[in-house]
């Protein structure tokens, strides 16, 4: 102890959750944005991504959280690189506000990132599970009392909208998702193409409803599998190339590679569930459990983001 | 902007959780503790209760939330004076670490702290679901990467032994609660006496999941109703006046009067489901949803702390 003429008072903050205003324009009202990445694997078109958003980075804080694999290690180290360089050395409109770093205290299930191991439909809810408990750290852990906004932002989505917050939060949504595609090489028509990536967008059929009631309490209703056919209407399928760009639709059933959530849904409780909840889970039992709290999800069918493929 | 030479980076902060430990000796290992309390009123034996906890004040952060009534303020005001003398000028041992201070952004349903008013049965669920969303909005809100372990303390419990966060750190539990009495006068016997108070902690019964596989889905058991009868055994007559202090018994149900619970578990999602979640709510579904995720909540029959009682 330094005495009582050096002691510095410790801080108190007071904070008023109403005066944190969450408005279809954040950026005129300068709220503040929380952007959440589990990151399994770094990828320079993320952060390249990243740094081209338009909302001013000066109210965006970073969160990642990455497994302490071989795989989360290398991935740790590449992320630090950029990180240094832009915060450090960059431009500063670049810069971002704070940044945060979670290593991942608990084994992935599954170390492959291997694609095909990935998806086998038996790792899906172990995998799954860790998934939505590596959300559940990394959002109890980092979300503030100015947080108005989270972004979740999967580390494989490398294209958005430079816009992207702004047109999401527009539409003053709870929760609101765009649509994940990705583009890949069409060998018969010699040249670029692009396809619906992302499945765990949907809105809820009886026929899914019909598979849940015959489950046992633990197990989980899993989309793009044709061993368990939902009838779901998927938005991947609701694009129009020549559609509304501002189209928004309900959803029962969230991805989370892109989705914006108001702050106060999360604190309400909403979280990702790592055990069947409803026959859901991870992103898709946290837009039940959302809906259950009265905040109803949506979709933009034809507002693209864009998942990472491999070069040609 | 201020010119590249005046520009400070901001902070990049790299925190490994593996690293935060959570061990049965806190003190000794200097872990961070998190005290939450939701405070609809605001009593002087709290807060002088709480400067006696003999834990190092420099490791405590202390979160309030508080409704927008008119109570709230009052108790606002009261909190803010004792918290003023307490960091400003009270002794320096007795400041604490931190203190974050959260205004609740939604109407309280019930208005009145009346207790009949309040435990009326039909005014029950909702009023316990308000309760878990200002719980889960105090948690999300201030759990941070650095805590290790989280003690919740409602703001009418008025005395506990000072050794409480080590003593209930001891047992190395995942989810710990005391048994909550209360002092009152015995007319019969012209003296002082004790009474148990919280009904939350118990283990299951045969009959109260009887009850619940009757009920609707968004129905909830509520515990201390003869109108609804679960025979579960509850903590509260488990108390043994002679018996051992460190006894521990596992829980299906918790209160939230005290209540230490390790970092991690709400850390993998663990919250206070304010909708019926296995037919639980707040407190109750936080114990069942600790479970789903692996870990074991345990009660301590014979370890007390007092709830508030009007003098005589
Ligand atoms: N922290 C962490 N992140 C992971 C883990 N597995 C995957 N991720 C990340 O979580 C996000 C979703 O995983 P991904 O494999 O892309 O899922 P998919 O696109 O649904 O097949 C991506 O950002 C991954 O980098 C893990 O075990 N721990
Ligand atoms: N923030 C907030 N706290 C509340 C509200 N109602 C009660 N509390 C506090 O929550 C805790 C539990 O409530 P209490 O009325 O004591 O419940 P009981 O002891 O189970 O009857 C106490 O610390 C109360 O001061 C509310 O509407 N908002
Ligand atoms: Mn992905
Ligand atoms: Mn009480």
């Amino acid at each position: 102890s330094t005495g009582k003429a050096k002691y510095q008072a410790p801080p108190v903050a007071h904070y008023n959750l109403n005066n944190v205003t969450v408005t279809p324009k954040p950026l005129e009202n300068r709220e503040n944005i929380l952007v959440l990445t589990p990151m399994a694997r770094f990828y320079q078109g993320y952060w390249d991504n990243l740094l081209k958003l338009t909302y001013p980075h000066e109210l965006i804080t970073l969160g990642f959280i990455l497994p302490k694999s071989k795989e989360g290690n290398q991935a740790t180290t590449e992320l630090q690189k950029q990180i240094a360089k832009t915060q450090q050395s960059g431009p500063e409109k670049d810069r971002f506000k704070s940044i945060i770093i979670l290593r991942q205290d608990f084994d992935p299930p599954i170390q492959s990132q291997d694609e095909a191991e990935r998806h086998k439909m038996h790792n899906q809810k172990r995998r799954r599970a860790a998934m939505a408990k590596a959300r559940n750290s990394l959002l109890f852990t980092t979300l503030g009392p100015a947080t108005s906004w989270v972004l979740w932002l999967d580390a494989d989505v490398v294209e958005t909208p430079p816009t992207l917050i702004q047109d999401l939060a527009s539409h003053d949504k709870p929760v609101i998702a765009p649509n994940c595609f990705q583009r890949f090489y069409n060998e018969e028509k010699k040249a670029m193409d692009e396809r619906p990536y992302d499945f765990n967008n949907w809105q809820d059929s009886d026929a899914a409803q019909d598979l849940a009631k015959k489950m046992g309490p633990d197990d989980v209703l899993l989309e793009g599998y044709a061993e368990m056919a939902t009838y779901r209407a998927l938005m991947a399928y609701m694009h129009k190339p020549d559609g509304f760009r501002a189209e928004t639709v309900p959803l029962d059933g969230v991805g989370g590679a892109a989705l914006l959530v108001k702050a106060d849904v999360h604190r309400d409780g909403a979280m990702f569930p790592p055990f069947a909840f409803y026959h859901l889970i991870e992103t898709e039992g946290f837009a039940k459990m959302a809906k259950r709290l009265g905040w109803q999800p949506f979709g933009m069918p034809n507002y693209k983001v864009y998942r990472y493929h491999a070069q040609i």
